[in-house]
């Protein structure tokens, strides 16, 4: 397996889908064919069923289920999408990977990081990405951002949800300092095209044969 | 938790759903609310849904994506069913559990009895049938009873359908060697009254107190 799988990170509203729009139109021009870009969870027919079945039935779902859904989701993304992607050699581009399950249902849903990263071990055997980037940015931005993103959802932010989102936070910063080597801890809330030049300039550095 | 989980496993065509209904016809009567009857995968209406979306989608899912839907759907299943009937003192008949993974998934599939056993802790935190009957029967007359009931198959039992199913036996057989404290062997070959009483016979024994 040749190529690499860069993921991307962080709260709800920390600007993954943004940053990940601005960094592959940047992109494509100078990598074409090489360059695929996906998300999580879904990526594949069957893995957007799934994806669609959890966020259809998530207040009947009990916590754990959907921990094992979403596995379930992932396990068919990385077999039908990204090892395939691997074996060819190309740069994939993540929105959302393993790490959000470490910290949503880890942290969020207080199931245990180390929990989840055992079960999950089961749908991964172990596919790590080479490079992700932590959009970091105080949860207090991330809400607002939210719930200008999204108003219908304005009343739903009460603390109960600041509190989810706190223990999310927590978990990816306990994450990124368990995970040096592979984890890129960005500002988030520097302007989108600052984020971006930063993401570039990992990018281009860390895969400079990709731009040879 | 003081109900009971008892559990029926083995090959299909092993008579599991046959003998249920004796058992429980025989029960009813004596038991009244106290009886719960339940089945796997489903039991519940979410897992039910994931059960169609299994069988819907069988050849396009990885193994380990099915195995964890199956987990998923035993997560649901457990919390919303047996859990609230093992909380209130029942005793509840239920038509493959756990050891289906671990025999299909785990041997049949190729998985590992040890990997789903591992990753279906996940989705039990533990919780294992008090008692299981295991109807043992020659895989070949197995096939047989499958082939009568459902004549459409009978151009798919091809010589790999019966290496499968010769590997879910060997499974379930190594499970009952291993768990020799909760599973009970029944020569399912014997006609369906003789397994029906023997089951009604340690059910009898083991849940004296039901009966009172
Ligand atoms: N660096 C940034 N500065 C200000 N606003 C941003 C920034 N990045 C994203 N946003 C805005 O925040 C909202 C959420 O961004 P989005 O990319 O959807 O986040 P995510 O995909 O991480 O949930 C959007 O309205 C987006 O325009
Ligand atoms: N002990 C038995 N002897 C003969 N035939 C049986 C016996 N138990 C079940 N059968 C028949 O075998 C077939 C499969 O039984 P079923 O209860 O559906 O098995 P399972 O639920 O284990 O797949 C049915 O046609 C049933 O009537
Ligand atoms: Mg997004
Ligand atoms: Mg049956």
């Amino acid at each position: 397996m040749t190529g690499k799988l860069i993921t991307f990170e962080g709260l709800d509203g920390s600007g993954k889908t943004t940053v990940m729009q601005q960094v592959v139109q940047d992109l494509i021009p100078r990598l074409g064919a090489q360059l695929v870009t996906t998300r999580e969870p879904g990526g594949d027919q069957l893995a957007e069923q799934i994806r669609s079945f959890i966020f259809d039935h998530n207040n009947a779902l009990d916590p754990r289920s959907t921990a094992l859904l979403f596995a379930a989701a992932r396990r068919q993304h990385l077999t039908r999408r990204i090892l395939p992607a691997l074996h060819n050699n190309q740069l994939i581009l993540c929105d959302r990977y393993l790490d959000s399950s470490l910290a949503y249902q880890g942290g969020g849903q207080q199931l245990g990081i180390e929990n989840i990263l055992e079960m999950n071990q089961f749908a991964t055997e172990g596919v790590l990405p080479t490079l992700t980037f932590y959009l970091k940015l105080p949860v207090a931005v991330a809400l607002e951002r939210i719930q200008t993103r999204e108003t219908k959802q304005q009343n739903q932010l009460d603390q109960q949800q600041r509190d989810f989102y706190v223990r999310v936070q927590t978990a990816y910063d306990k994450i990124a300092a368990n995970n040096p080597q592979r984890m890129v801890v960005i500002d988030a809330t520097q302007p989108v095209a600052v984020v971006t030049q930063k993401v570039l300039a990992v990018i281009s550095q860390q895969f400079a044969s990709y731009f040879l």
